[in-house]
């Protein structure tokens, strides 16, 4: 346990871990106090984010390259995963839907802006390997192409028979994550070569022993699983009390929340000028949801979820990942970077943001 | 006829041409057994359409560059044109869209995406000149704008004045035509310097004589022009007992079969690391079925069809040849190739046939 | 007044200014000649534009780079902004509306694509700094992506609420023209070294001493606006008679009149194997519109108009101005050109012409 207390003390970020008990103690006392709860597990979740990811990399580091990166690919997004799980079970789909969706885009355009931006207001020109960048915005572009045929080549029909879109649904969701597969032996292992500077990607701090690793994985992700419970609960009424529309909430909110560990090792790559590292973390974070989170709740749905989810999400959430994919295509395209570029991914995230915010919720 | 016969002797593809009397006799007996007559027509097409390829090439060689280039891209995708011309005759213009828009499509993903995949796992690593794949790209470019701007700017009226929808057709087929000459212009005179390696495609196997290609040249495109008819009349009823949506087999089938030839060419290229003639001959195959086939059909369809025929695709097909374009101008971007690059532009090809494949037919 | 009575006598565009007070006499005479009166008003701002142009080069030439560039950036579409001036006091918001966005796609398509051509019918090949077309290129797609989101992602509620997109305009206006302000502090003072042969853009010509340039930018402003009175009085009535659609006329006919005078100095650039100039002009000039023009006449709307102007545009718009940017990058990528490549970008051009003229008018 000496290094777990260790991390504590030395990262103020996991000081907020005080609000995980808070928020079960909260619960018990006032489940209709939405925003307060909704304020405490989002405090919550992001410390035990920071532990997991800390976790997976300890664990990753031990067993060699190549399953220490399938460790990290596959346990990388496991908050988003959980808090997903959580709302799936709970058959809030618009919420699974738009906080997958909003991950896709927050990694896309807000993490990589920002480092960017950090980035380049240190250093007057920054250089990072562009082979992984393309690798991953190829892998988005395919996804937002899964995204996009269906509701495009049914279009004709007008309502789509459901038929149709499960057995669509389950399909795509096979042939993203053969996609996905695909690119971590191309990337790990015939190609490898190429991919030089990303590997060992957050290797600066000390790993944990493996025992605490294992044990800090499963402990923390129970803690997740829990305070998510909540969360997806109160997110609602929070969203009404607060005066932003469901969209803004699971679209921005859960997406920053969710990402909020990755980002802290995103920026202190890009103001080391390690810039290889926040591209890699933010796109390939991003690639990960859109082609292997997304469709293990597709398939899961129809074990633990209360009817089957498909793959379909409204068009306004498609042309986004479609903008974003686009955007990450471009300020990587030339391998350098300056703050300009940052600010450019950003001001995109903002049009999102702006627009999500002003969105007048749905008459029922 | 003694180079003909060693090509049948040495080339297993050409046994297939067993098939072509067969079809005939098939046809004389049963006119009613689509399946048969579908799954013959199909075995007949691909070996002529490997012996029209092999004697336009010849007729090409012989006549020096300028007129063998023109030649080579103007009798290039003649089984297309002669199937098309079968449908279109036939009034079919929802086949005739179906299998030019299918072309485009599986020659720009299929095609090249399985050139660079059979490469890749040969080679670690190929390069290309970038050059002509980028202008083929921009032609494609060029054609997918012709098609999306007359639906999205006519868009407001609903539903378009057929006489508006009519001249625009003609307008833009002209327009295309012109493109694709100053495309060759660009290519084989102008800027030849920067085209280099792609000359001489299909060089390899000895040209036949004159006379010889000349009489293979006219007799095999009648062949084609009686097999098409049988194809045609047959390809409706076949799909349905096959249980296979029409725009599956329209899209996807009939753009496999008559690109069966050029695709034997275009991997044995990539086999030989060649990927300039891969590269070459697949998206330039899907430029010229873009901006010349297309367009002569729509002229032609004044002179031959029962009812002048539109330019205008349905708005899944749109969505489709704008992906292909932009997948072949990602993909072609680097000028370098390995299996992975191949692997994601076969992928978005499997959502598309995917999709297709479980599409359900339209209520009547 | 000496060197502008030799620069009048110099420049036979200048001998134009002859039909300044043609149009107002004829205005005073009759005022229902709506097709004169339009030719006449054409004819008349042509050589204004290129006064004005001149007058503002001067002054920036005056005042330092910094300074200059501002000035060169905020004054260089003024002849665009004034006559959009005009019709937003006539409440005319369609003509508003379809003269900036086709000042955008004019100047992307058309400026850019002509120079390219006419220098490459004289140079082989043609570089050009690609650092600024990317910026551009950039900045013209973070506008797009404003006008795109507000109908995609409202796009479910059908009739989006005013209120909402009027709050959304003026966030969107604001926020594109910190984008471009941000865009001139990269360019012209923290990365100014990337930018390098743009510099001293169209400094060929002596400089007018700054008192002679400040009289003709306020006089020839003055003169601008009566004239663009005129003019868009009488464009509706001469769009009718001469049986040209109300759309053709302001995205086509506007755009080139009020371009004319900055295509003179992008052709003589390419011209003169000067392509830095040709793209600063044409990508620059359409960013400006985009991003500084467009959203300082929707805040004016407020003062000014008879009620408040959305940043929306019709679908048709949008489509043509996304083309336009994904052609920009397309073109520029390279950061060479040869003749082809401007053909391609006017033949997509044409495209859009093509459709304009041939739509039918809106039943009433």
């Amino acid at each position: 346990m000496y290094p777990l207390l260790k991390e504590i003390r030395h990262n103020p970020l996991l000081w907020l871990l005080v609000f995980v008990p808070a928020v079960f103690a909260a619960h018990q006392l006032t489940a209709e106090a939405h925003t307060l709860l909704f304020t405490l597990s989002v405090l919550a979740i992001v410390p035990l984010a920071a532990l997991l990811s800390h976790a997976t990399e300890s664990v990753a580091a031990e067993t060699g390259d190549a399953v220490g990166g399938l460790l990290n690919a596959t346990l990388g997004n496991l908050t988003e995963l959980v808090i997903a799980l959580a709302a799936l079970r709970a058959g809030q789909y618009t919420l699974v839907k738009a906080s997958v969706a909003g991950a896709i885009v927050t990694n896309t355009l807000f993490m990589l802006g920002a480092s960017f931006l950090l980035g380049g207001l240190k250093y007057h020109m920054q250089e990072f390997n562009r082979v992984s960048a393309r690798l991953q915005a190829g892998l988005l572009f395919l996804a937002t192409v899964a995204l996009v045929i269906p509701s495009a080549v049914g279009y004709a029909d007008q309502a789509p028979a459901p038929a149709f879109v499960q057995q669509l649904s389950v399909g795509l969701s096979v042939l993203l994550m053969v996609a996905y597969g695909l690119g971590l032996v191309f990337s790990l292992k015939t190609h490898r070569d190429m991919f030089g500077s990303t590997e060992h990607a957050e290797g600066d701090e000390a790993p944990w022993p493996l025992s605490l690793a294992l044990v800090t994985l499963v402990g923390v992700t129970v803690l997740v699983a829990l305070v998510s419970e909540i969360f997806v609960e109160s997110v609602q009424g929070a969203a009404l009390e607060l005066g932003m529309t469901p969209a803004f909430v699971g679209f921005i909110v859960v997406a920053l929340v969710g990402g909020a560990a990755e980002m802290a090792s995103a920026f202190a790559g890009a103001r080391k000028n390690r810039l290889d590292l926040s591209v890699g973390i933010a796109l390939g974070s991003a690639a990960q949801i859109a082609l292997f989170v997304a469709p293990v709740l597709v398939l899961l749905s129809y074990a633990i979820g209360p009817t089957p989810m498909s793959i379909q999400l409204w068009p306004g959430a498609v042309v986004m990942i479609l903008i974003s994919t686009i955007t990450a295509a471009m300020v990587t395209n030339s391998g350098r970077s300056a703050w300009f570029i940052g600010a450019l991914a950003l001001l995109v995230y903002t049009i999102f943001a702006m627009t999500l915010y002003l969105l007048p919720p749905r008459s029922p």
